[in-house]
């Protein structure tokens, strides 16, 4: 294997997040590397839960005043030092697409200088571009894509705004969020950052980068639950300016008034469309609550770590076996490990998956396996790369069930 | 009380929806005439949160493939015969606001004759007005406000879309959506029903109105949870044409493709725009289900005949306390008595809190009680009136604590 078990046990034995693995609801049996696509279950989100279906039988209608309304900033406010936010430049309300919507509306609404062009990253999940382009047909913008390895430097003439992940959701590959975001506003443009594969993976730092406009979703690293609500990142220096496209009442100055005309709230609030559920906002309050406690620099060191000690298990196997791993060096890597076989790579995940051991794969024969440092140990990490050498040793991948494709997500 | 105790209990014991009762979870000493606010919960939404709690856990990602994904379609064909559309014709998703964004987008982009006007009504509850304006500033349209009582034959001059409630949230006044819809396409424009307030509070036929499009909300009437997701009505025959403006992945015609170009699903799935919650749906889907079982018709004869009670048992001393019952004429109502008392009006409704009797309150003097077939027992009705005459004749209603304003929803 490259390294001994003893050596994980050791590397828990000095992990100081170990202490919140605890903290997670995982099934026996199961090594789960996919906390990229979904987040496992803390424990307190339950009973979280739980509490509000009491409040809504119990308190009905008197809910919405006892916590329920104000949730989308309050959660906001709980995440902000997860990603390098102050206080009230964070709302948790909708989803990705419909913020960045929001948010393409609220940037260009300001413009005077008559750019029309929104740019986003081809080849990227496609979330980001397809949002882009509803919005330009529909607000008469121009949509180009930035090709995939493209100098961005080289496609910013005459462009409005970007859309840009921080994370590649393929790859891994981790851009320089300060250095870009100067080189836009340079540039005369505004960059939104997608923060969906680098909230609550890495340490975010959107006030430092000099960042205006971000979203993310809370699903993924920050263990929100299935489809918990996305968040939105403004500036409080670029809180002022204009109506936001998608006014719903629960955006408005004074919600309470009835009043016919929209008029956009000052702050943050601005960016809430309509009425959003209580229950999905108590889970992922249950989690953000946890990240109080968490040391983002003992996070990072965890998460290189174990992406290391991953690579280092399979290295020699994956020569072997013509795998290649296209994992980003440390600098430049969010929280996972991407290693490409196009000929065998949908059966291999689907035979780690027999094993216990979730993994994602994507088209064309990407196998990409995420790393949660609060829920998974040194061991776990250890026990994956045991069983993906076994999976591949014995050729067990190669039987016909693990080549039938259904629908994955 | 002009109708005796007796007499409420006879009509319980003919009631064919009295089984439902016992299968909604209500607080003990509570008399709840605000389920046109936020209903109550059904017993059967709390095993369903709890088995997606379990599933998010032990499936972790599997859940999407086994359920998860597809609910907006499977819900909306669950709640398709309760305001009779078709299979097919509706998708449970995101929130109002958001569902007429998408339809205005959606409609006018398919105009060809330069119509650039969306009216929606002044002095109705604003979401719709809101995300109206929201709409045609964005997209360089015209927004007229219908005024409250004025014909709608006298301002459809040049209109593209129009957007209108069924039932007044105000007074709960009922509107002819048959007629209606054939005014409004005879005179060259679309209408979007908003069926808030109707959508489980009475029979709606939408195919039968030849309705081509509507929203409305399922945390009123139909039981779904604080903030439970909207859903959106598009007829068989106007689902083919071009983009909703809130292109997501999940309303693309291949999500799993990962393509970078959008292409919107042929169906009602293009009304879909990113990832929704598993939790939220799986308290929705307990409540649609029993819903299956209603029979629409007795649903309306004993919402008219609640209303009914209600006031009969109230009648006398509303005129000696100078209260007004602005509450209209059977055929012509929704499923809520409408009272105005523009000086105590705001006491009133506090005093019956505290009493237990729960109502809801908009200025000027605006006191409503809703009143849903599903869990209120004809007897409930009888108490609630008892209470409201105890707390008038007693004058409780002065007392400075039921004067004390706060935000209310």
């Amino acid at each position: 294997m490259g390294v001994s078990l003893d050596h994980a046990r050791e590397l828990d034995r000095q992990d100081p997040l170990a202490g919140f693995k605890p903290h997670f609801a995982l099934p026996e049996g199961v090594l789960y590397l996919d906390g990229n696509s979904l987040g496992a279950q803390p424990v307190s989100a339950r009973e979280a839960v739980a509490g509000t279906l009491d409040q809504w039988r119990d308190e009905l209608i008197k809910g919405w005043n006892q916590g329920w309304f104000d949730a989308p900033e309050r959660l906001g406010n709980l995440l902000a030092p997860v990603i390098g936010a102050g206080q009230g430049e964070v709302v948790v309300t909708d989803n990705i697409t419909l913020n960045i919507f929001k948010l393409l509306g609220y940037i260009t609404g300001q413009r005077t200088d008559g750019r029309r062009v929104v740019l986003s990253e081809g080849g990227n999940f496609p979330t980001d571009g397809y949002i882009a382009q509803g919005f330009c047909r529909f607000g008469d913008f121009e949509h180009r894509f930035l090709p995939e390895g493209a100098e961005l430097a080289d496609h910013l003439d005459g462009v409005a705004v970007v859309v840009l992940s921080q994370v590649n959701y393929r790859t891994g590959r981790l851009r320089d969020m300060a250095a870009i975001t100067r080189q836009v506003h340079e540039r005369g443009a505004e960059v939104i950052w997608d923060l969906a594969h680098s909230a609550g993976a890495l340490p975010v730092d959107l006030n430092a980068c000099g960042a205006r406009y971000a979203v993310g979703c809370t699903y993924k690293y920050l263990n929100g639950g299935p489809g918990a609500p996305a968040f939105l990142y403004a500036h409080r220096d670029h809180q002022g300016g204009g109506w936001q496209p998608l006014s719903g009442w629960h955006g408005h100055a004074a919600p309470f008034a009835f009043e016919d005309d929209y008029a956009p709230a000052g702050d943050i609030t601005r960016f809430r469309t309509g009425t959003h559920s209580a229950l999905i906002y108590s889970a992922l309050e249950a989690s953000l609550t946890m990240w109080a406690d968490v040391d983002m620099a003992a996070l990072r060191e965890k998460s290189l770590a174990m992406t290391e000690l991953f690579r280092d298990c399979l290295a020699d196997l994956l020569l072997v076996h013509g795998i290649e791993d296209i994992t980003p060096a440390a600098g430049e890597r969010g929280s996972q490990v991407s290693l490409v076989d196009t000929e065998n790579g949908f059966a291999i995940v689907q035979a780690l998956i027999a094993r216990g051991v979730i993994g994602d794969y994507r088209e064309p024969g990407l196998m990409r396996f995420g790393f949660t440092p609060l829920y998974l140990s040194f061991e776990d990490v250890w026990q994956a790369a045991r069983h993906f050498r076994e999976m591949l040793e014995s050729g067990e991948y190669r039987e016909p069930r693990f080549h039938v494709r259904s629908a994955v997500t």
